[in-house]
């Protein structure tokens, strides 16, 4: 058999670090390395910057073009941002270094809906250097779009889909609780939101997208709104405590219009302990076409593990997939990889 | 743009008509033949024995070499038959004829389950022929095999599945009623199971083996059970009625044992009527992982109507995948196809 699959992570966050840990625990992986935008924490070793209580023998590294050169990854994951702005340097690096990548970037899981020049480089570079990059996580990536386009093979006709998750945000660490405005004051929230602190979920644009391009449909316009959830009794949380009268977190939606016709409505609620005021966490799929699909969930599909896991389960298919820029749709489904990842890739039997 | 996508159908019954009366409504598909493996109504056109009231001006076919040779399909849809060695004549006789193939025959769904010898032998032909060839249909095909794939994608660890399905038999024909053994007595169910006759539903070793193998799973053995359910009360479908102590259904269940432990466990239940004795119609699916997935459907996805539109729907991906034989889980999602289906040919936009 081959050596095992070398990985080099991008990010120690919540998501780089659990990626990372996924990688030391799956068969057929090698975690080569691990890259931080910064060591803030000033660990000596990569295995602190991921939350082991071990060492890796592995430096975490600040030196993206030095690690490349030094771990000879054959699949870089870049969990460092949400938007592609922020994520372009580190993909062309690896990109243009023969990297194959997957990122969990938001606006990676379908760069088309809001950089299309860059989306149209990043394929040429992917090309000519003979890799593959890939978009995915649980929202956007997953639950709102790739899930919702698998249910609508079985209609041969669709009026509308509409699409609603619920989650709770108490498990999430600072940056997530401050973009949502969690503790805020309503005025405060209402400050934040129009300053751009307060952004919610990102990810409905690119959704829409990637639904609205594979079913063949043309959108005329998108209709977002970003609502604060105001806490009715006291939620204590992981790190923050609200008090009633205080955000508890941000309902979101979307409505995308085809002909005048609202045809693809998104909503997203996320906000602390939902269950102390009686509220689900939930993922809910409505399909109005023919013939009919529903499918509910609760609670929802955990976000942060299940964008850990699409990550890594997309190791394989980034590698088998001929040279290119994917989304969820484009690579066929990526499977829970339950045994050796060498398995999984295309010419494992040919040895 | 090109001209039309050219479809012929195979097969007259209640799915190789749906279908062929969906390639006529599909901007983009054009119906070239239609062939039956008997003309048992004597009808002279083809859009009387899909079910039209108006004449399509082509001819039933009953010889398959000649409407493939006269018709020139670039795909041929299969929906004559449930096993392989039903179907294998018309397979091959389309794939040496460079005709690429979607079949639903249930075995097609996973042909390694039970005929690996001539998935070997079909996978050769389709790559020498330069076709590809797809089985895909509701179940097997979807429900209890790709859909628990595309959702077990989320998880970086899984102890065991179970899928359960539950559905109305009463819009079927009589084929289905007759292997299903409804309106038997519980002793002609007997009779009929040990016979051959009742075999309810087939596809358990296709979903099984297909998910197993997506997965990495070794199955050691594959424990299968039939029971009749017997009605209570009087139940009216739409070809039989079933009166109290008669067989209104078959109750299905297969679990997969990995290492001693059963780790699948697909349960499918089909009787006529099943609202009058209190039971909800659905589709369920539970991944027992990390993290755990649950989703709920009631009523079930509706068999009938999804088969055939996941078998036009894949006309895109079939035409699109270099030749080969491959299941749901080996090509990318086929979504609703809501415009013209030359759009979601990969050549689309070379001209």
């Amino acid at each position: 058999m081959r050596d095992p699959i070398r990985v080099l992570v991008l990010g120690t966050g919540n998501m780089g670090s659990g990626i990372a840990r996924l990688v030391l625990e799956k068969p057929g992986l090698e975690l080569v390395g691990v890259y931080g935008r910064s060591n803030w924490r000033g660990v000596s070793d990569a295995g602190e910057a991921i939350g082991l209580d071990r060492k890796l023998g592995l430096p975490l590294s600040t030196d993206l073009d030095a690690v490349i050169a030094e771990a000879r990854p054959e699949v870089g994951i870049q969990a460092t941002c949400s938007t592609l702005e922020e994520g372009i340097d580190e993909l062309a690096a690896l990109v243009s270094n023969g990297v194959n990548v997957i990122s969990i970037a938001e606006e990676m899981a379908y760069p088309m809906a809001h950089h299309p020049d860059i989306e149209a480089e990043l394929e040429e570079r992917a090309v000519a250097a003979g890799v593959s990059v890939l978009g995915t996580g649980v929202n956007p990536g997953f639950v709102l779009d790739y899930l919702v386009l698998v249910l609508s093979g079985v209609c041969s006709d669709i009026r509308s889909i509409s699409v609603t998750r619920v989650n709770d945000l108490s498990p999430y660490g600072p940056t997530v609780l401050v973009s949502e405005g969690i503790g805020l004051t309503p005025e405060e929230f209402e400050e934040g939101r129009e300053s751009g602190m307060v952004v919610g979920h990102r990810g409905f644009d690119e959704s829409i997208a990637m639904i609205a391009d594979a079913l063949g449909w043309e959108i005329d316009s998108i209709e977002e709104t970003l609502d604060p959830i105001v806490a009715e009794v006291r939620r204590e949380a992981l790190l923050v405590t609200v008090e009633p009268g205080e955000i508890a977190g941000c309902a979101q939606e979307a409505v995308a219009y085809r002909d005048g016709e609202p045809v693809i409505t998104l909503f997203h609620a996320q906000e602390v302990c939902p269950e102390v005021e009686g509220r689900e966490t939930a993922d809910a799929i409505e399909i109005d076409g023919t013939p009919p699909v529903s499918l509910y969930g609760s609670p929802e599909i955990a976000g942060g593990a299940a964008t850990i896991s699409l990550a890594v389960n997309a190791i394989p298919q980034v590698l088998n997939a001929p040279p290119g820029l994917y989304c969820m749709a484009d690579l066929p489904v990526s499977p829970a990889m339950l045994a050796d990842a060498r398995g999984f890739l295309a010419d494992a039997n040919d040895d």
